[in-house]
């Protein structure tokens, strides 16, 4: 297993040569230039990543990572924290969203317990990592210990760079009842945004639920206080082992050129800690969607990546991820597929008085 | 063949009963309630569309109408008339952009030339309808005859009827050099906004271009002084052989309870068109994105429709309306085949304290 100080190290910047090469490309094939719009810039990026002027996202892989997390004691959620090991279950049977539209869009699905309260049953599907079960209350004391926390980073990137043999293109998803508790607190420190602003409603119902919840972050972030020039403090501090996991995933993607497309407000917590931890991991990700989740769009600013739909999503799991993803595949392929001017007899409009 | 007048008649609203069932299934499934946000809502068209709580839409079909048009001749474009034929070939031949998305998206192509100015040499995958070698400079006339402005819109109902007997998601595209600007008098004529609030750039590009096209579409709608109470007169007046042939398409899928994509802002000036025939038939359509192009945006507001995509697109094809496709495809696939609470034994939100 590689270190995290390896991984960072094997991080290039994206190939400018490459997206020269298929920048070139998009204004040669038959249509206006730029009537593409967004999934022209999406395809030169792609392009970068995998080093080739005709990018190919065939296949297609989703990494779901849960755990549960000891602030659901605060009263943070809606629901029970066994929903949490109920939809493991769900999402190991094919019932749920994710399950679904990954069907639909062909993606396979590698789905993590990274340390729910009371493990499942074994199961062939099921990638069993474990930190612990669960976090510990952030509103107490640290999530975990640093050891923990680097070791789920780690695990992230070794379980992409599992995937990165035959994967073409990498979505992320999460599930763990109170998480977008920490994951606003992650989104707070490393974007420097009071809780008010990165705390959204989750499964919560009311407002009083809502003030309730800034009110936890604000003092999970003040007890803790974490060093937030260091994302491994702050996911020590305030995060979830399915954060960690999947913060090393999307480092573990840049160092093996794979795309990866991120969900919400949670996958953008992960990310902000990949960021943190290699700034240049940010290249390689592509924002699925904005949520409505109050924190993701501060998380997204800060990242500085703009999401391709905006559907009112609040689901997670990699739902929007997938959802995305055909946009993705759909840019690669008009770049990499569509008939030149000079192939086709098509009259360019360079060419014409 | 149907005559528009029994057309009008077939069209029903949407069925309440499959709507509220499909609402109340949306309820039950292993989600938090509204999480999957316009997703929700779309599937639940769906369900008024097809009539069953649990839509389908696995069989996709795209018919794409091309034609000419004679205010070409006035330089509304910067490409010339010629494009329009290399395009269609391009279709034919599979190396356009809707080619790549319909492969990839499993959408079946209907490719029609509606009146291009020279005919292609026959092809078994070209729907040959021709209603002349491009439409009259409407700079200086009307488009076509009552008659054939008729004829187009039959035509149309008919490729629809026909497609409804194996297809459950319809969409719809276009090509035709300066069909932008009988599109932006269409939408000028049936919203009542002026020239140059529903001009766009389409494929010129200077500022000077755009003024003379603006120029051109005021005096063709002085001119021809259409009805605008009467889209059958405006699309006489000002439109197109695509733009009719398109309308009719969208009052067919109405008729045949069919839900049907738009693509861009001349599909969207197609819309209006069957809008005013028969308003119900916006119940059944879809917007699948909203293009950079001016007039879309006037357009969509008056049809009452929000798009699902905003990704700077200005292609038309189609391509937007594909690209959309896969988002209409998982919201019926996530209402018809993702588990309920009881079935995947989790715990209701509404169950808990």
């Amino acid at each position: 297993m590689s270190t995290i100080e390896e991984v960072i190290q094997a991080i290039d910047p994206l190939d400018h040569a490459s997206m020269d090469a298929a920048a070139s490309r998009q204004q040669q094939l038959t249509k206006p230039p730029g009537s593409l719009g967004r999934l022209e810039a999406l395809s030169i990026q792609l392009a970068g990543i995998q080093r080739t002027a005709r990018p190919t996202t065939d296949r297609k892989r989703l990494i779901l990572a849960a755990a549960d997390h000891g602030v659901a004691a605060s009263g943070v959620s809606s629901y029970p924290q066994d929903v949490t090991a109920q939809m493991l279950r769900n999402f190991l049977t094919g019932g749920a969203a994710v399950n679904v539209l990954a069907r639909h869009a062909g993606v396979d699905l590698t789905i993590v317990d990274a340390g729910i309260a009371k493990p499942l049953d074994p199961s062939p599907q099921l990638n069993t990592l474990r930190f612990g079960p669960g976090t510990q209350n952030i509103a107490t004391g640290p999530a975990m210990s640093r050891e923990t926390a680097e070791a789920t980073v780690r695990a992230g990137i070794a379980l992409a760079q599992d995937a990165a043999a035959d994967t073409d293109l990498l979505a992320v998803g999460e599930m763990g009842i109170a998480n977008t508790t920490a994951a606003a607190a992650v989104v707070s420190c490393l974007s420097g945004r009071p809780p008010a602003e990165t705390t959204g409603r989750g499964a919560s119902r009311t407002d009083q639920q809502l003030s309730a919840k800034i009110a936890v972050v604000q003092q999970a972030i003040a007890l803790n206080n974490p060093d937030q020039s260091d994302g491994l403090d702050v996911l020590r501090c305030v995060g979830g082992f399915e954060i960690g996991v999947l913060a090393g995933v999307m480092l573990g993607a840049a160092a093996t050129r794979t795309p990866i497309i991120l969900d919400g407000a949670i996958t953008a917590a992960s990310a902000l800690i990949a960021q943190s931890i290699a700034p240049l991991s940010v290249d390689y990700m592509i924002a699925g969607h904005r949520s409505v989740e109050r924190g993701h769009a501060v998380a997204l600013r800060q990242l500085g990546l703009t999401p391709l739909l905006d559907l009112d999503l609040r689901l997670g799991e990699g739902s929007g991820a997938i959802l995305a993803l055909g946009l993705v595949d759909a840019a690669a392929a008009c770049l990499s597929e569509m008939a030149t001017f000079s192939e086709a007899g098509v009259a360019d409009q360079t060419a014409t008085p």
